[in-house]
């Protein structure tokens, strides 16, 4: 994960034009089953209107003296996303009325962009602002907004049902690493885990989209299967660091992706921050929008405006890692397995089974010596159809990873059968 | 507010007589539209019978040197309420079985009544009574307990709907001004509030009647179309001291009254003291009766029973003021205005709205802008038809007034519907 | 109850067997209206099947010099339960093999038997067994397991309707006091309660059994009408001691036996310890287990497992006393109290009855009066239809012991009414 990141870093990215189609293609090196979509520039997508396609060549800056102040080259931050071309002399004064900083970061090269209102600007660390003299500068930007068209990936993977599981992530930043290279590159990771499974009770399905106009289009095309098969459904975003682990819930924190999520950090990663809806910030934003009301979480390690090198240049590839993704890719698959083995699991005989007879439980009865088998009994009593898997982890305290083994061990002895 | 009250306050007042007439008369000089009502002596009103109606001219204990001790012109409170006719010489030990005082606040006259048994009484300070040496005592009660009515003071402003919302006070008390001219008063006030509204969704019946078996007497009459349409009541008693602010929630403080009450004081009075259906103590008892189980909350500045002045002489004028009712008025304004505006609202486009080309968003992403619109996008959020306005001020920690203009701006721009 | 406690406490129960009839017959000198009911080793009885019959004779172990070191006569737990007849001389190594100690409470004999594995044993005190040199040991077992059946008593005491309220308990246990004599000599007393009743709405249903294999065998034969009929239910197990108070509650800690034994205990013995169903351990294993789901509790004094001469020889009468039966009496006695008057009671009057002119309220209306009557009022409020008598209690904070008279006074006036 961490080489795929090292291999797409360096290209400029937004959410429309070549850099995003140049990465959706690098990763369909590793899955060529990802379909691309193009959605024509003017499609009506809900309440928005896909924009025009950005595509730049370069940019900069030049004092009077024809030194360079800034470039494109050197980092593709420099120039704010969806500029418009401009070639011109202007005054200090003007220039100023065109540059973004970061006062408290004055280190850093801010990340901004303007999507929906046409300007040109360019950003630059504070400490460069600041030795900017009364001069005359030369700016150019070689940039194209035209009518072309938003690019999305998208891979389904069969299951034995319609019902789904989503995740889904976005390839639309520049040169940033951890928001937002960690999350294309897990998703490619988890489709290789999920190819990987001999049986699928769920339908998955990826998506690599821009974020928020790209999450909406997708919904504007997709919104009724969803409705109608998706159980649960995760952003993966900032997902690369090794600082802790986070989510946040849904609107009500009522729905399956919730609960497994929760379930599986709160026995493995107890240290875990849990964020309301409140303090969403990626497309969970419109997958959980009024009238969309589909089941999505996200999962990051550090969460999205949490760490301090979000939205900077120093959100490069030294803020991630393999462990930091590792750490990430182990709470996923734990997630789907917990997914595959959920349901609601009834015992077949009344009263305790007798364990005994079958092996599975110590025959001297002494002080003591039965809680060995006490997980196990838990599992029977509270497997009364009235709880799913998850569930009887939450109410007996035993992760759901170490019930499947209890589970398919009493299917196997015909003792269990599920709802 | 408080000049009415001064008006009032020399007034003896009880559950019948020619002192609440005059007083509600008073109050109709500004309220002209109030309808009186008197229910005859006798009249069955559920488990009770309308009492006979009582009036006095005057009352004195006199020494047998003929020197008074207390009268009833120094103080209403002299003569205990209800009290029969007296004129006779009793003996200083028989004196003293008529005698009430308070023992532990000895510098002030207790509030003494007997409604349903027939005795006379006097009340006095406790320093008073350690003064009345071995003598012939003349005493006299110049009052009469005959057939005649119980009066109370109605109006109703009728609104869009039938959907009610109550105000009842309670203008029986004798010359003490927290408990309860000050009901009285504000609640004249909120009737030329809600007449200055342009619109009303709501009818509002306002009742000025004597506690207890006044609310009786009310419901009585009135209980089915009460059960019909009765959203949300509030009992107004004590609410003209500046010291904190109360509620009495319902039985099982899950009506709209309690909503909106408890979230209007939540947000702007913090330090509010919120007190179960168990302390309740006012007419809220008879509204909230097992049987009758209608939405009315009290409310209240210092709740009665916990202010020391309490019941005797000392809740005069002074423990009122102009900033005691102000603070009342304006809670009641903000619940008023809050119950106009609830309703469950629901967004009419999937997807966050792109509020940008509305002029609702800043045009530039960058770090930290976005802040601004955050209340608007929570608010959008949870307009997905599941919360009313109140609920969506829980949920997302904004006061309802400050939901107010943000739900009028997004029906203006037809981005919300109300179910 | 300590009397009768005394008197079984020599005999050597086990889960089949003469001790176990010897037992019983002894409790039904006091009621002799107990069926006893017989069942076939070998029967099948949910997924057990009923075991061979044990008896004991004797058994004993000896030095190669003729002495005695361990004899059944000394103490019954010196027998591993459901042991094999065994009669040889053994080296000290195979001896050890077949001896079971408690190495961290070396003064005690432990409480072992192997019900579903056919073997030998023997139990001593960890101090003894260091004593064992390397010697030849002679082994008697003078037992026998064979055909013979399993064997429990049933008491059903008929009431005005059919719903039940169960109490069990379990006899099996060899020379233990709290665990188990107290729970069968308790429960023993409830009877007496029970018939000593003039009305009784519930039937009431007593066995007394094995534990485990009797629950199963019980309720494979009772389900359909327990499942139909039965409401609350308890396990009266370690009853005798004067430690603390404890239940262990149903799996969602939801039924009746759940609310009315937490009322009882939190008002009057407020100190009790309440445990979750994943600390069960006696027979409300079975009552709850799935798909047989009934409203089950167990009550204790001090729970098993959790005071530290459970399943040893230190069990005996001496931790035992009149005194903690009578608590454990006590509760049980409010427990069936509370539930023979429980109910949803309605209040049949609107608004507040007129309590004065029934000699139920005081007639002077004076500051700190009325607190007096203010329970009656609040139960009068609560009595809405919607709660039964626990639950007022819970929502009041008053003891149910003390509504009793108050509902049956308002009964008495005919102002109240039971659902």
């Amino acid at each position: 994960m961490y080489h795929l990141a090292e291999r797409l870093f360096p290209i400029c990215r937004s959410i429309t034009g070549n850099g995003f189609r140049q990465s959706l293609e690098i990763i369909r090196e590793i899955l060529p089953e990802i379909v691309v979509h193009e959605v024509p520039s003017g499609t009506k997508v809900f309440d928005w209107t896909v924009p025009k396609e950005w595509n730049i060549r370069g940019g900069w800056i030049r004092r009077s003296s024809g030194e360079t102040i800034v470039d494109f080259k050197e980092s593709n931050l420099h120039v704010m996303g969806y500029s418009l071309p401009v070639h011109k002399t202007v005054s200090r004064e003007e220039l100023l009325e065109h540059v973004y900083t970061i006062p408290d970061q004055p280190e850093w090269i801010p990340y901004v962009t303007s999507f929906y209102k046409e300007r040109w600007g360019f950003c630059m660390t504070e400490n460069q602002k600041q030795t900017l003299e009364d001069d005359e500068y030369e700016v150019l930007i070689d940039s194209t907004l035209s009518d072309g068209s938003l690019t999305y990936g998208e891979l389904v993977l069969p299951g034995e049902t319609q019902e789904e599981i989503l995740f889904t992530t976005y390839l639309c930043h520049p040169s940033m690493a951890n928001n937002e290279l960690s999350g294309p590159c897990l998703q490619t990771e988890l489709v290789k885990y999920i190819k990987s499974l001999p049986l699928r009770k769920y339908t998955y399905r990826f998506v690599w989209n821009p974020e928020t106009i790209g999450s909406i289009t997708y919904l504007s095309k997709n919104i009724e299967i969803l409705q109608e098969h998706l159980k649960a459904g995760f952003v993966l975003s900032c997902v690369g660091d090794n600082r802790t682990y986070s989510f946040v819930s849904t609107k009500y924190s009522d729905t399956l992706a919730d609960r497994v999520l929760e379930n599986v950090l709160r026995f493995h990663y107890p240290d875990y921050k849990h964020y309301s809806f409140l303090e969403r910030g990626s497309d969970e934003r419109q997958y959980g929008s009024a009238g969309v009301d589909l089941p999505v979480c996200a999962f990051c390690r550090s969460l999205f405006r949490e760490y301090p090198e979000y939205h900077t240049s120093a959100d490069n590839m030294n803020i991630i890692s393999p462990e930091g993704f590792q750490g990430a890719y182990e709470v996923m698959v734990k997630v789907i397995n917990a997914l595959e083995n959920n349901g609601y699991y009834q015992m077949l005989c009344k009263c305790e089974p007798q364990l005994g007879r079958r092996g599975l439980y110590p025959t001297v009865s002494m002080k003591g010596v039965y809680d060995a088998v006490r997980t196990m009994q838990h599992f029977i009593a509270y497997a009364d159809g009235r709880n799913d898997l998850i569930g009887i982890s939450n109410i007996i305290g035993t992760p759901v990873d170490e019930l499947i083994p209890i589970k398919d061990k009493l299917m196997e002895h015909q003792l269990l059968t599920v709802k």
